[in-house]
């Protein structure tokens, strides 16, 4: 364990947020998500909440200021529109630690083809359908430090 | 996930409970443990407790019966016969799973050596002081299916 | 051995049945079927029945239910409607684990095609010909467990 | 599968078979024998019975008739002269391929001290305790063929 | 060395044959063949003729007989009709294993295209030229045995 | 790059502070040492200096309060009680980050022992002779949180 | 550290420059630029500046004379034609170093993609933005010796 | 060293000859050629000319007579007629081995091309420019030897 | 196949006799020989006699003139003086590629350990027993060439 | 090729020397040295003369102040005084580089124990017999720069 850094984040978990720079991408699913075949490098933290891993993320990765969503959900099948009350989480969760970005939302099949070229899987414990998210990585300018 | 496994029973932590036999070892550490350089495999389950661990693998993995004790526990330093709570929890947790056996335990650095020669680990997210517990696998005798 | 688990099941596919997720398929296929070339990763099961694997298998995996095939049978060669009596059994094993599922079936080489983007393939020693048969994962919700 | 070779032979055992010489030894072992923690190579045969398996091998493998044993079971605990009807099938499975083998025994911690130095384990589904017998690789002489 | 197994057949060779299905093309080719370019697993027979390994091999692989020929040697450049002495030493092999098989012939850069998706190719010190035959691996039915 | 973590820290630096326990220790080094060859793993930060590695590190990670020195230097060959600049440096940033630290010494050839046995080393651009530090890992309680 | 060789040039780094050959190209890119998904080889120089790195590697590497620009910066997003005083300090290192070569520009993604295909990214600490580099390795004629 | 065998033929070299077959390429560059990102497998001499690495080639290698062109060079960029000397000595070193066979020639990028799919690569420390050539081997019949 | 070098060294072969050096042993040996789990790197070559593999490699490889014997073959196990007559072979190759050398002999089991040294196997076809040969490599000075 | 770096100097070579630290010892070898069996991490340079690379390698690495030899060759076997013209050439090219620095010498099997724990290995094509030296590498002191 170290100072400062939620315990949740793993090993793995810290050295690819680490490496990961501006525009890449990475998935937090649910425990159901097809995440072993999804194709990026996977991290496991079974028995975790997709909306505690979430809020440990954005207290160290920027999201992407230049693009007009840098976070997505997965939409439900044949409602699109319909907004679960785990997205309701991650959307308060967002606005908690960064200011002016609204979670987007992308159709089932399209959100997996979308993950196959991010940079890595997080895959949880988490029960709750539809627990999946999508994180664009931001930049850190000379500023912000 | 699976029709009556505990998920927080990840992928390789079944292959590992499935593929031991009998005699092996698989010790239960907590969050402070040096398990990535302790020798045998490594399995991470950041987040959860012990406890929780403990009662998922003892649901599906039987304990030796042809030894004094199959349950170890790590002693306080300096006070070996101390007894902390979550050291009772295990007791309890075994009690519940399996009758007949008492949980011993074994001196600080003793306890590293012997982990040095087990099967697995598996490092929980556990932040109580001495969260550790090894346990030896028995066997299943065609009478007992 | 562990309690409850089928024995047939070795490590490496308990493993995988675990690893498996929503939409993720897996074929248990006979001993002339050329499973090594196939594509997927393999898991040998030789000297097994084709219909003892299945009958394991889905008593830890659900099938999915957003489809309207979530198991298939490879057609016998010239005779697409022929049901041989082990295409019988499969129907049968899977009635007795979930209701509503039908077996739907696939002409040999589109089945050797779709096999080859599935998770895993199982090799039994099946000697019956078309001892194949193709599943797919489904989900778990909060309120199965 | 292959003309005249018995479908329980996997490739990959066929393979540890051929390539064996004279005096290197391979282990048929239970269902609860800590095969994957024993050292040598491993060869899994879940659901088979060690009698059918010993019954294959020994109708490709010479045995080595240099020493005074060329196989060997695993000796009761506690009762090193009891023979069990698994024991007795073993006896008859050698005399019923190679005359003037009778089946010697060892001791349990001895029995996995010998294994640990064998070219190969195989693991077979035997549910019968003290399911185990070391076998001893012998010469084929120009004579044979 | 194993009884009744010809000794040219190698560990790796034997492992091959085994673990190939229903329709896995394996091709024997001459010292002079591009072989260790051509794509498939290698095996290397250094010193044997072309013929040896074949007879060899139709002494356990059955050839298949759902297609029109299952076996193909490679067209002398610029003379598809004529066949050279091997070829005939080649039909005359595959008569005495099975019946029914004519043995078909393939001009050279499509030999070389088809081998290059067959399960392995096997490099032998065959000299004399045009020493190549591919094989298709046909099925033991419950029947055969 | 990440929110409040010290850029100097690459990704592989951060895993491997993450992953370490209790009692693990990481030797920080200069330029001239024989860090490849010194046995464990090896992070390279070619250009800084051991000083502001030392700062970043410590700024994660606790030292053992368990021993008599968690933090040693390496003494001056042939003048073991001869305190260099830089090791006034390290002593006054470990003060900085936790109190009650003394640095310790270890003769330069002892000291090569101890790093042998090290979780990891880094190997800074330093170039200042005796620009080696070794660090042992405390624990986190759950009252630190 | 070697006589002569600036010490912020790493063993791989050096290994990579001698073994890049006429019109392999190198790209030195900031702090957030995404250079572990980008593709080709990566070496890491955490801490150092764009800059300090330009001017250590034109200090061994030839530039490309057969083409027209043999150095590149990444395009400010949406101001092509501005130069940052990062891009003016890399134009004063390369005509130090050689004469006759200006300095090049790329759009954004443009950059990504031929970044791609290079040989190597070295990934700096710099902190500016635009911090970006492309170069492209010249020929060592035997009159330059 | 061995009997007869020139010494700047290393070991992996050795075996690469040995290994190719009829039709496959292997290409001798210059010191400036971009080998290691050329694709093919790569055999360093650095330090040795192209024409003595030529000369102990074809002492062992036979070049194919079924083709117009078994040797080619690098045309001179601009002047695709030009012969540079070191196109002379090739010529002439061809000629001693082997007769009836002409040195062609092939524009730079498309040689690049080639040699891409070429068996392998031998880099040496030829500083001469357009000190590259390329080999195609032929067959060796039984009455050659 | 190349000019002049017998086409039984196969590419792995050739590629260890050139990199052995001086003092390096190589053995020879029969099909019976537990060959695989002697511990030294193994070449194959199934169905060759030991002898022409012996006089192949000596036509290559100079034997070592600094020590008593630089070929050994293995003793009748009971019998140590007793010559067979594939071991009067072995002498005569040798005598036919070098002189002064004679054939010294070695007990079986200690010829096991001295093998386990060796730099590496080749086990042949030979299918006469103790066909197993021992040879130490030589040098070739600068005089020899 | 790099500007001002000797071209026999490889990159693998480059990098093993730039990554050797104070104390870490290299050597340069014969071409009949046994040096693929000695241990360390090998370099291959055939053909180049064990002076020219001795040479090249000075001109870059620095040798140990801090021992009485930091350059040894191996003694002639029954003459340990004796000098051979290449050691004498080994001693001018070291005062060429170095003031102060004689070259030791060690006995032949001390000296083969002594490679077997350097760093690395350089197998030049040097034909003259004892053409080997072995060189411990030293410090770059801020100084010195």
């Amino acid at each position: 364990m170290l100072k400062g850094i939620p315990p949740i984040l793993s090993p793995d978990l810290l050295k690819i947020l680490r490496a990961m720079g501006h525009g890449d991408e990475i998935a937090i699913v649910d425990a159901n998500y097809p995440a072993e075949s999804a194709g990026p490098r996977l991290v496991r933290l079974d028995g975790q909440s997709a909306t505690d891993v979430l809020d440990a993320i954005l207290g160290l990765m920027p999201l992407d200021s230049y693009v007009e969503h840098a976070a997505f959900c997965m939409q439900v099948v044949g409602e699109p529109d319909r907004v679960e009350p785990i997205m309701e989480e991650f959307s308060s969760i967002i606005s908690h630690h960064e200011t002016g970005f609204d979670l987007g939302s992308i159709e089932r099949f399209a959100f997996y083809d979308r993950v196959r070229s991010a940079y890595a899987i997080v895959q949880t414990g988490e029960t709750r359908l539809y627990g999946n998210v999508l994180l664009k990585k931001g930049v850190i300018s000379p500023d912000d430090k």
